[in-house]
């Protein structure tokens, strides 16, 4: 089944022309005239020569592979955000190692060490719970560009690209007091991450502004999945002064709070108010549709690709830290239209 | 910021030994005694030397680097099983290039290019639409380990692993028939794909085994994502003799669908049967929980994994089929519970 391997020499000798004029078209060299190079390159296709960048990278000593790490692949905001990367990467000829950290921080370190080994020009890391300053400190000192995407370290010296999480978190609760509702609770997520403690703040923050009590009772945490909004949902439904409407941690909590929701009887965007948080796909196409604060996680997934892309290609960079903007959509889930029929009527 | 670079002479040096015994544990090699190793073991960790296995490879000629690329990472199935192959990989001293095709042949072709080109010692491909065998022989003669997963390529002669769609959707149809339902529709997906073939025609013959007529106004296809199950129950919706069931050709397809009937007021698992394919971990939790034909996403991703590592060590090997078998999971969506009711009361 295996056939004889097809060699530079046997590329040039085919195409007439010497070994180093087949290396320069392989490197993409100006210094071959363009009759030439398609002459080179027809035959390269034609004898299904591979060229070895491997052995490329290692003479060049710069490699075009980056690392992506991120945290659960199963949550569609990860997933989004790893298409993104993936089509900035694939258009600037960059190939990625990929890998599912599960929130582990043991597995996280092992899988970073494994790129470093393998020769990475770069990392995006959406960092596993737990993950501090220290365990990074090491690869940042190599001089390893690495770009946080997602969830910040706190400490480490290091570009950035995560959402404006307590904006958008006011932007939100702000809205489900304008509705009319009055105990508003804060759904769902680990409450020992920084995404949580900004978001939820902002859901505090805008409660007080509105002159509204913000009490513990009110947050709810759990794991930020389906799952875990059905869990923190059931928990919610089970208070004495039961909350009317609830900012959830992630799109993914929501949509289970709607699901536990309508298993207690109650209709989501109809008796309670529900709003999420990323703008996942599927947001839009639920029903009811879910009103939610969009961080477009394709988008911030291109611009920490972009922005890795910026600091291999610099050589020494400045740290940046950017900061999405969060938008609030409106569509069903928090109960918007039946008042607007109301206030109509 | 960036230090310079640790060597294994300066690791020879601080350990009290020579280069070569640093290189003989690098290399893992029984030759060195216990107590060499650890010393040598600590120094490396204490220095942050960091080995450059792309140049071990290139040595060794068989690199640790497997390339994985899966037609559509947004869909949790893909993504489910995306991290079934990391777990394998992960744990067998693997890394991996990951790539989304989009369903673009052009671009898959491009990324499998670019993962030869850096040097993989197997491949775990779910091709995108519209891939053919000539599409992928270039690379099978090479004598790179194929292993396809969850889509087969007619004529190409590699490992595959796939789920039985026909016997999976034949449990699923006749479940259905049994609680009554006579006009049963199979919902979404391509119909241009071997898959959607091979669901669609368990349907039809779970229908003509029960004499029940299988008419081509029950396939209604559809993008397979959840936007496209709205899209094609609204269809089945506008029929004149409507069915009261549907098997959707996935699990995105089947939530899309059950969003469509609440949408037009008709509750799903209550006034409609719905099953789904796949078993995705929201299945289970949404509300009504999905009945569902489980094919394991992450079970089928660790068979793909295992495969292609066993035929990366054996060097030479005949290509192997596995087909996982498919099995119903009974829950909410079909109606069961509520047929059952009746006929208790």
């Amino acid at each position: 089944m295996k056939q004889p391997k097809v060699t530079v020499v046997d590329v040039a000798h085919a195409a007439g022309v010497s070994k180093s004029t087949v290396s320069l078209v392989l490197q993409g060299s100006s210094l071959v005239n363009e009759a030439t190079r398609a002459k080179v390159g027809a035959v390269i296709r034609e004898l299904g020569y591979v060229y070895n960048r491997s052995a490329a990278n290692l003479r060049q000593s710069k490699s075009k592979i980056v690392g992506i790490v991120v945290n659960d692949l199963t949550n569609s905001f990860f997933a989004e955000l790893a298409v993104g990367m993936d089509m900035v990467m694939q258009s600037a000829g960059y190939i990625q190692f990929m890998a599912n950290s599960a929130e582990n921080a043991d597995r996280q370190a092992e899988v970073i060490a494994s790129m470093r080994e393998h020769g990475m020009a770069g990392l995006i890391l959406s960092p596993a719970r737990g993950t501090s300053a220290a365990d990074l400190r090491p690869l940042v000192d190599s001089g390893i560009p690495v770009v946080l995407v997602a969830r910040n370290v706190p400490g480490l010296k290091v570009s950035s690209v995560v959402s404006d999480g307590h904006a958008g978190a006011m932007a939100a609760v702000r809205h489900l007091i304008d509705l009319g509702h009055r105990r508003i609770a804060f759904l769902g997520g680990f409450n020992d991450t920084a995404v949580f403690d900004e978001r939820m703040r902002g859901c505090r923050d805008a409660l007080l502004e509105a002159g509204l009590g913000a009490s513990d009772d009110l947050v709810i945490s759990s794991a930020p999945s389906r799952a875990g909004g059905v869990a923190a949902v059931e928990r919610l439904l089970s208070m004495a002064d039961r909350p009317t409407a609830a900012l959830c941690f992630n799109d993914a909590v929501a949509f289970g709070a709607c699901d536990g929701l309508r298993s207690a009887r109650i209709e989501p965007g109809v008796d309670f108010g529900v709003i999420g948080f990323d703008d996942v796909i599927e947001a839009k196409t639920a029903v009811p549709a879910l009103t939610t604060v969009s961080v477009d996680p394709q988008g911030m997934g291109r611009r920490a690709a972009q922005l890795l892309l910026k600091q291999i290609n610099a050589g020494h960079f400045e740290p940046e830290a950017l900061v999405a903007s969060a938008r609030l959509v409106v569509r069903e889930s928090c109960g918007a239209p039946q008042r607007v029929k109301e206030l109509m009527a």
